[in-house]
């Protein structure tokens, strides 16, 4: 069975929505995986007794420090060891979790994933990978913001961490890799996209060529590369915008409508898939109540139940 | 009185929807400004009688040859001086008129308003400018897609270039110029973001520091500067939620929905703005029909009666 680390102490709304997030997991394992809460003890058990969950698929690991959301991440590792995020990634280094979730500060949780678990070939920093709206099927796009000054190779390894998430997790045989860029010619965009794109050609990946911000919503691909900036930029203007049209429209109750808030509603896709890790890491969204925290466990699972991880690890020593 | 070239055969639609949007712009003129039509003469002038259009606000420059929308600028430049793509920017480098605007092939619109025109201080080539859809107030971002690996001085150069323009067009005094970026903190980002960070802090601009790409949407600054990879990517992306909310919604018939058309049909908004020209040009959209190319001329006899180009050379002048 899969054990996820869940921090309890994590986000803007923790640790009552997380804690209710966990029992909403919970309620759905049905024997597949098992939630191992992180946080002081008698809070989160008090939290559990609140909601009243008496299962079996949710544990409590005593983590009593916490971690500010401005905090700094080194002081975060140096300082904080016993705060419920770095025990649920020590959990994990310790092979008794397979899994790592905090909606907490994700400096301290690309760090922590980053230091105690360690990374894959030449890959820096881990990337974060986001599941896109995906009105025309899914559709991953990484690196939305662990990294910067990407050096060419990294992206072509992203690329990799793309293409081996969307065959594990949606099976899609042979992923279509896309470049996102300014233009569909070859010769377009900044000097670092345009050598990732012959890098792209050669790497054995299915690429599809440059794909533009437009493509990223209309199932061009199934796998869209660009550096953390940018892909920044695109994972907080998604957010914009569903903001924006739930303030002018609320939720529209139609078909269309419905479909809608299930592809744009953050919420729904479990937050930041830390790829490149000699591990599962998910940052999920700072403001996230219990339904993202569900969804950001059911993630968590599902990426340690296809081995996610271990197949990047076999695809990028087979790519060098 | 102002004087617009239009070249009638630019665009996927040309040239019927560019006439028909010439006449839209001509009967809203009330004597402020004059359109030229530059394309085959004969031809322009039977759309003209097959809409029924009488008036003394549109004039016709015989420009035969055509430009296609795959063809390379610099050949362009080369071979197809009598085109009206070129022609209505030579009309404008004469005096003849104060403003030139193109749906057709938008290299070379760029190169052709850059070396018929000509640019100001350290600007390399000129910036693209697009009024964002705007819920909470106008807003304008640059670059979004003119240049590449920008150097950081060129970045503060569009913030130049954004100011004047916010203030010209819409009266905005010392508008907020945010930095587009993945974070708040003033360590974030790429090297070339943070050394702008530190330019546009001793630019005497009245920079608010970094905007996320939610900002981008919620009015927080009236000019924000991202380089033109990332402003692309940004461009097509908003093109891409409202093409995907009228495949979903259709138009909303509501006060917001009506609203919502107003700011993200790329119709209303005029196309892309050069900025950074000694001179005015605006780059349609490709698909334009008669309500986009009518709101572009009007854009453009915007800029022209507010000396926009001739303000951002004072200031870029001053701020050398």
């Amino acid at each position: 069975m899969i054990k996820v680390a869940l921090d309890a102490m994590g986000g803007d709304n923790a640790p009552s929505q997380v804690v209710e997030g966990a029992v909403l997991a919970a309620n759905e394992s049905n024997g597949r995986y098992h939630i191992v809460l992180c946080g002081p003890e008698d809070l989160v058990r008090s939290e559990l007794a609140r909601v009243g969950y008496t299962g079996d698929a949710i544990s409590v690991f005593h983590a009593p420090e916490l971690v500010a959301m401005d905090e700094s991440p080194t002081a975060v590792l140096k300082t904080k060891q016993n705060s419920g995020l770095v025990v649920s990634v020590g959990l994990q280094k310790k092979g008794m979790v397979q899994a790592s979730v905090s909606a907490g500060n994700s400096g301290a949780m690309m760090a922590a994933c980053l230091m105690i678990l360690g990374r894959f070939g030449s890959i820096a920093r881990p990337a974060i990978a986001l599941n896109m709206p995906n009105h025309k099927g899914p559709c991953v796009m990484l690196d939305m913001g662990a990294n910067v000054d990407e050096k060419p190779a990294m992206l072509v390894d992203f690329a990799h961490c793309g293409s081996v998430y969307a065959e594990a997790m949606y099976g899609i045989k042979n992923p279509r890799v896309g470049l996102l860029n300014m233009g569909e010619e070859a010769k377009k965009g900044p000097e670092v996209i345009q050598e990732v794109y012959k890098l792209l050609q050669a790497s054995g990946l299915n690429f599809i060529g440059n794909v533009e911000g437009h493509d990223a919503l209309a199932g061009k691909a199934d796998v869209i590369v660009t550096g953390g900036y940018t892909g920044n930029v695109v994972l907080k203007l998604i957010e914009g915008f569903y903001e924006l049209h739930t303030e002018l429209f609320g939720e529209i109750d139609t078909p269309a409508g419905r479909e809608f808030t299930k592809q744009w509603d953050y919420r729904n896709h479990g937050g930041g898939l830390l790829l490149g890790l000699n591990g599962t890491g998910i940052i999920a969204h700072g403001r996230s109540d219990a339904l993202a925290i569900k969804n950001a466990v059911l993630v968590a699972y599902k990426l340690a139940d296809n081995k996610v991880s271990s197949k990047i690890a076999e695809r990028l020593g087979a790519s060098k």
